[in-house]
């Protein structure tokens, strides 16, 4: 096992210097017995681990500049290639094969080699978290352009060894070990966990816990999906989670999954699978494509399992909408105030609306609006409720069909779902009262519906043409808009 | 799972068009979605299963030179990469990145794709052995070229996946699968099993079947160890198998270990493991080492379980040496026959002590002794088993310590335990008197002992400079030539 | 463990005064502490191991006389119990419960704590073996109750020991650990095993093999039941086992369950259980019932995995039939010898056709068929197989319907089925034309079917009044013997 | 399974003649089939679960009654038997077999049938339980004597059912189902367990804890053992259990043991077995021994998993110590208010110390005594610690060693570990001071020690002759009270 602990007198040196000397000692001693390299790497792994965090980006950039591509070979080896292009394919062939041996970074073979320790692969997980987490923080251009091989070398070898083949699917339910229940609860993400019986619920009756594990990161939940099997589809997170609103509503029950650990699930109760929950755990296998496998692999075992089940939805969050519309807002502010003129985000029958119910004057409107939404003042009052109820879902709306990042939607929760080839099926209102909910978008939750036969044509068109497909329903939303 | 049956009416088409036709369609087609490019996999692997081995060969090569590296491309980023060398190193690191990605044969994205299949890896590790198989009876050099590196593009991706952090240690046992263990002695090569009762001893007690399987490729044993725990470094393998000679005698059975399956194991009597057979079931896997690491995990495993255990040995065969005698006789009758002097094989004293127990003249000395050789009529006499005795072992041990190619042992089981830090140890008269012993090696059988200690040493020395590390009891069979 | 093996020289004294010296250190001393109980308990097993099979039954007449119930005591706590009569229902049941521990054997104490040792319960089931087999040979009466005692005293320990909730349903296929599916090979006393591959099928596709384990015989199938999945109901085992007939022709294969271990199984094709061999392994168990559990618990498990499943049905040796035919001629022979009238064999019309076909004097038939069937000439010719079948298959339905030992069927395997609550279903001819099925029942085997719906109806009128449940056809086979 | 819940509708009538007519039915009708038994059974569960718990008195007595043995029957064989005695042992023998039989109360039958059941004997377990429950509050001698009986018959039942062979012994850890460690956490009567943290810690590092489940309760802790690694003997449970004392002092730890759950053990540590809570779960089972099993199964497991553990021992609670000396001392305050003299419960010498501590008169010594223990006051105040332990520590040695009941130990706890063979080992003081500990015992523990050489004997004489095993230590305490 990569060992964890480390004293501080044994803390490893963090200068320039003591990082050069100890690559050294490694690189450049031959490496050709079994034992002499599992030993080497094991000294790697020791030393990186003894580096203080804060530390350990001198290390890496140290790493990735000295220990990366020989520059003058590859050129050298460039240049042969690219005078063997007349001297036939074979040998054109073989300089290119031997091209591709110098275009290896130095310390991808040490990598690879790490991946067959125990503990290893975990290592190189965690080393990536390093280095994503350092990146943004690299001034010079060229240390960066090597550490982004690096991460890259790394990301190369990871897709690799986390193929879906190695994989393993497991459930889990109150029979599962204690130590991986407490790490679902631990790592959730979405919805934290409040209790014992809260816990007991998520992984009991008329819920579904699947983690992807892997064999060499035993007993570690790599991807979590939570589902719960439903009647319909759900509406709200709190007939899932038998949460009180923020507002001190108790939860309108599905009845038919009253998520009772102990209670026999009826099978004539599951029409709808509710994917409430997705979090990946590992910061180092970011860009390994493991949630959508996720999803589809749940799908087929729950097909297995409820012939009943037709239908297939999440219900997601939409982190980023409040502070999306209050940037908005206050651009708009901002335009208004040096007179310019902006896109409205507020129709002129909203407008009016809100100036009659509020009692204030239509240029304070916009303002007034914003304050409601950051004291949350709004959810206090059912009228205010009422009247905001129709902007804030029709701007919600745009924020997931029309904000775009590089073309895609901008709100990473679309993104992933739409990438997997579900549709942006219906937006509900005071879906997630939590204070939570209410802070990241004004308590609204998203379904993507997965339409099984369809799943890979939208897929295909969204990554390819950004085709987002969506329903009537929800382009009714926006569809004012447009008329107005 | 990768279908494996076909009829006839679905048989793929082996024409080059069809193949073309065929390729064409899979690497032509975007595949951005999940589900399309698994489909597209899964194709792939059918189709090559629907092929006639006999006609995939046509399939391989279109494969290897269609959709491999696209020469044009490579030779025109090799260019940019020579002249971005003046335009600082972020510009090169980047034209670098590219070039990188250029040199990936299209192909190798399948294959990592294909290795997410369940059965995938399977797939490949098949498919390498056809190409494997193919290889050396293609007549192109440029063929070959492309074929060598389609074939190590799949070893590459093999290597990672066969990390030995992805292998599990299994002990079979008579309380193993029946599947498994009947697989066992189906593999078996070295020493064939006999039956059930022979198949239930090598899993019994005073003996130790480790295999490694994998996870991609359940219930399939892909490199198999059996190991006897005895008293002493055993040297002979009837005393292990309890098998009678060939010439009807019975074993004299190592007391300390007489192998029967329910015999309660008295560790006192146990202070060695002899590794008497090591089988890598799978061709496809060739070039990717896996029993070195076998028998490495094993030591530990054992060292683990019994403290008692400090000599570790091979009891190996020494395949290729009658062969190889016999060559060797023929060359010398033929210098003889045209007059030249060859280097004598046998040695004045040897000629003389063999032409006064035959009764013949010197000049058919060593016609007889190839006679005797090849009609195993030597193994019938007791006497001229004693004359013959002295010559054979030292021909023996010339071949196994002298006879190399390209600077390693010529045996291949030699250059296996060599290379990884085992010691030419001991030369075994009459070791294995089965018909198969006595074809491949006259009956002898070699001890490559593992000193913990120096294994990491040996390995290295040898692999780095060849130097066989060895024994002066096994020298001094050899040096009554240099004395001469 | 009980340990078995004992040399010579520790051998247990076998006189009568060395098993009463044992016997009354084990049984005198106090044995309040756990640890001197258990070692006491551990003593008696190894010396009872150590007696040589054939001076067992001396040690345990010695045991059930000594050590049983004191007689003086008895009568004394009887006489107490029946003055308490008058003293009111209190004192009768505190009397009552005296009486009762009095009547407890000395040594059923001691076995009951012999159950709580690893491989007690084993050596019980194993001593009962012993009883069971001397009981018949023991002359005289006194020794003979005693005896009698002791065995019904381990038995009803095993009884409650061996409950349904206590035993283990399982499987077996080709993934079950080696040493089991060796041992089902050489139980199985119904229909030999002979190789590996039939085995391979008797546990593979279209077939399901169940055992019940114990928790403390562990590794041991205590009664185990092969079952074939068909289209309908079997009339021949050799469509089941692929066995050729006695006469060497290839079985009819059902085509439904060819059987192939690797096949997929076609649900579509599965419509029928066919049970063709039930074995129960412990004769030390006899008396308590297993077999009827596994049939009913594999019945519920075949409904759970077939919904498909309609028509569960045994196919069944009828051993005994040829045996007590031969004595029935014989009988018939001699009272004809001294010129009294039997109950006829053979029907005048069979007797006509006989004759006729042999060429051969009426006064022959009967001596002659004897000889056709004695020496299994009838199966070399085809013609004599038509003329006889219909004879010996009225004989045999007349042998399972209406011969009786105390009222219920004579033939153990009718017996078995009907207290189960089966239906005399179909006499099938040239059903197992092994020479194992000739020697036991002229090639007949006999299907019992189990409607479920009604089996515990049949059963009760079976066990209560004997009467037998039967079909149409079966009585047709008979109904010609009262026509006449 | 048996069904638990029943709606009010189908409630089970609770009038005697609803019970007498049920049980009627049950026992009235032929069981001779498998299933109708099966069911005969199950609808007997069902039954005596829906009548609520309030009113199954009267159907139990009814049963015990109704259901047991016929007195009659017993009364006649019992005649038989007296006058079978001059006709010879063989009559005598089959005689008192059929006594035995009629002695067996009818509802045994039922009992060993229901056993049979899934949830079967849980079913008994908890039938046992109620009895139990009910018992002393039956007030006709005779009711109580027949439901004496039924409540021995289940004992008897489920004795050899929970016999040693049956229970399986489980290490609870955190990698244990998250079901199983709620449980164990639930089950937790000595020292309740706190949080997550705490739970985590029992099951952690330094820790084992032992369950025997049985195989027809699956999931179910029958008894649980928590057991403490240490370097030496404990003194305090807080060392143990990290808690902080009443007090608010933090532990003293143990260095060798702090119980973090992710520490490695190191054996050196290792050198003191603990057990520190031991706790039966189903009060059904009472009166079946486990408990001492339990102990002697984990010593054996310790012992070969750390071959350096040479210390055994219990760290217990001493419950009702407090309560037996309020009484003692109010009924030594009641004979001095009547002037009468008591054995003086504090030594002059106590006396005389507490008198000036305190600065009160001699006569109230006793009294305030009284006080300070009741309300606690003497933990506040260092130097009453001080002053008072002396008193308490020798009082409680009395408690311990001196009171008896039927001439075992008094306190229930003393008189398991006694029975067990343990050795009175070491008063603690200050050893349990959390609120619990401080109100049964003063703060006070007590070891009870394991000499497993002579653990037999002691068990032995302590069990026979009721003689406590202790040490010069403990009786030095108690040596004062001589001495004066």
């Amino acid at each position: 096992m990569v060992q964890q602990a480390m004293s501080a007198a044994t803390r490893a040196g963090a200068t320039n210097e003591e990082s050069l000397h100890f690559l050294e000692t490694i690189f450049s001693t031959p490496d050709l017995g079994v034992l002499a390299l599992e030993s080497k790497c094991r000294r790697f792994c020791d030393h990186y681990t003894s580096i203080a965090p804060e530390d350990r980006l001198r290390f890496l950039t140290t790493l990735s500049k000295q220990y990366g591509v020989n520059q003058e070979a590859v050129v050298q080896v460039a240049r042969s290639v690219v005078s063997a292009q007349e001297k036939g394919e074979t040998l054109l062939l073989m300089t290119e094969e031997r091209l591709r041996h110098t275009l290896i970074p130095q310390y991808q073979q040490l990598f690879s080699k790490i991946g067959r320790l125990e503990g290893g692969v975990k290592f190189l997980v965690d080393m990536r978290a390093d280095i994503l987490t350092h990146l943004p923080g690299v001034q010079s251009e060229e240390y960066k352009a090597h550490m982004r091989i690096l991460q890259q070398t790394i990301r190369d070898l990871l897709a690799l060894w986390f193929s879906v083949g190695f994989l393993h699917l497991q459930r889990i339910t109150w029979q599962s070990p204690c130590d991986m229940v407490q790490k679902i609860s631990q790592y959730e993400a979405v919805h934290p966990i409040r209790d014992m019986t809260d816990l007991k619920r998520r992984v009991g009756s008329y819920r579904r816990c699947f983690v992807f594990t892997h064999g060499s990161m035993p007993g570690e939940p790599v991807v979590v999906l939570h589902t719960a099997l439903t009647g319909s589809i759900s509406s709200s997170i709190h007939s899932i989670l038998k949460t009180p609103t923020f507002s001190g509503r108790r939860p309108e029950t599905d009845s038919s999954s009253d998520g009772d650990v102990e209670e026999k699930e009826e099978l004539s109760k599951i029409s709808a699978a509710i994917f409430y929950s997705i979090t990946s755990t590992q910061k180092g296998l970011q860009g390994v494509d493991l949630g959508n496998y996720l999803i589809k692999t749940v799908v087929k075992e729950l097909q297995n399992e409820f012939s009943g089940i037709t239908q297939f939805s999440s219900l997601s969050p939409i982190p980023g909408f409040k502070t999306w519309l209050i940037i908005e807002i206050n651009k708009a502010l901002n335009l208004k105030d040096i007179g310019e003129h902006s896109e409205e985000l507020l129709l002129l029958s909203e407008i009016e609306e809100l100036k009659n119910f509020l009692g204030i004057s239509e240029e304070s409107v916009l303002k007034t609006v914003k304050d409601l939404i950051q004291t949350h003042a709004w959810i206090q009052n059912e009228q205010i409720c009422d009247v905001i109820k129709k902007p804030l879902m029709r701007l919600c709306a745009r924020y997931l069909h029309r904000e775009k990042r590089r073309g895609f939607a901008l709100n990473p929760v679309a993104n992933f779902h739409l990438g997997n080839g579900a549709v942006l099926w219906r937006l509900n209102w005071k879906a997630d009262m939590s204070i939570r909910g209410i802070n990241q978008s004004c308590g609204m939750m998203v379904n993507y519906r997965y339409y099984l036969e369809s799943t890979e044509e939208n897929s295909r068109k969204y990554l390819e043409n950004q085709v987002i497909q969506t329903t009537p329903d929800f382009l009714s939303i926006l569809a004012v808009e447009h008329a107005v």
